[in-house]
């Protein structure tokens, strides 16, 4: 332990040195940590057979119902399946099988499309369903990238072939639809993100 | 610099020896900072009259074009807007002008809603442009909060009044419509994030 604490002081004493040197204050500030975890999540298709923990599949999904969502009604649930020899049946002839057959797990993000009316049992179609779930599948993405995971997100709603045998095969509730489907695992390969930035797609004041 | 190094040098002993002590390695390597900010992002509707640095409005944009999108089709573009006398013309009467008021910048997320048949410049409409618009303004978000901004996210589409008077205002071209608006600035007061973890959401291998 002891080495570990000398180790670990001069390689904090070397990143003072650095940062003073440098004169990047704002740089580092700016640079931290959650930045470079979005800046990092790519595509994962290809894994590994080594399985993920509870644990790191509790946080993905802590982080996933941590979006915002519209009057907070958190239109969100999840089906995990960890269960290989079901993955077929779930999900073949309508998705691409090469991403899902070694998934750790294949999340599918369901979305409850209507919403109450306050003080009532009546219930009415929300219109902002689509949108939270789409900030809550990013969620659950950057999560896993931050754990050294890979996964990718696979479009279901609207697609009709897909999600008619996802909601059948997994017995969703009438107005629960699937919307995502997020296959997880540890990558077996080094993927490399995607450089998409673009600064004519900015407009200042107006178009 | 000299007291900083020393400081900097105690500092970093002592989380090693915390670290050590409680032999957290599980912990704290699931514990990251990417987890932590998206634990701690939520909306932020009232701000001080301090503005945001470009520096900081292109780490926040550059965030949001790092999204996932189907086909990598990136379907996004932003209207940034800081003139706040011209706030009033382009929300009010759509909007929550309480929200707007004191924002250092308000960021109009623009949907290209179609997408080209490849080969050709035939253009058909593009089924999943509102998730990827989705992703792209949660990772502004998440964006803000690690840099200690505040924001919220308005629903623009598919309101029809807010939709329309955005799109006059700032002259966005047919095919691009306007999805979300964020209001975003420094924070003037402390906000909590809202704790939405919801055990009863997670269903295993089947609903």
């Amino acid at each position: 332990m002891r080495k570990t604490i000398i180790r670990s002081v001069f390689a904090g004493l070397a990143t003072v040195i650095i940062a003073s040197c440098c004169g990047g204050n704002t740089a580092t500030s700016n640079e931290n940590d959650a930045i470079k975890n979005i800046m990092s999540r790519k595509s994962v298709r290809s894994f590994t057979d080594e399985k993920i923990t509870d644990e790191q599949m509790d946080i993905m999904l802590k982080a996933a119902m941590a979006a915002p969502s519209g009057m907070n009604l958190q239109p969100w649930s999840f089906v995990v399946l960890t269960d290989t020899s079901r993955y077929d049946k779930v999900f073949a002839g309508n998705f691409n099988m090469k991403v899902f057959k070694d998934a750790a797990a294949v999340v599918v993000f369901c979305a409850d499309t209507t919403q109450a009316v306050r003080g009532t049992e009546e219930r009415v179609p929300n219109t902002l369903w689509r949108d939270d779930l789409g900030a809550c599948t990013e969620n659950f993405l950057l999560a896993a990238e931050s754990l050294g995971l890979g996964a990718v997100w696979t479009a279901c709603y609207p697609i009709a072939d897909r999600m008619g045998t996802v909601k059948t095969c997994l017995n969703l509730p009438a107005e629960v639809l699937p919307y995502s489907i997020v296959a997880v695992g540890h990558p077996d390969t080094e993927n490399m993100p995607k450089d998409k930035y673009d600064a004519s797609r900015i407009h200042i004041e107006h178009w």
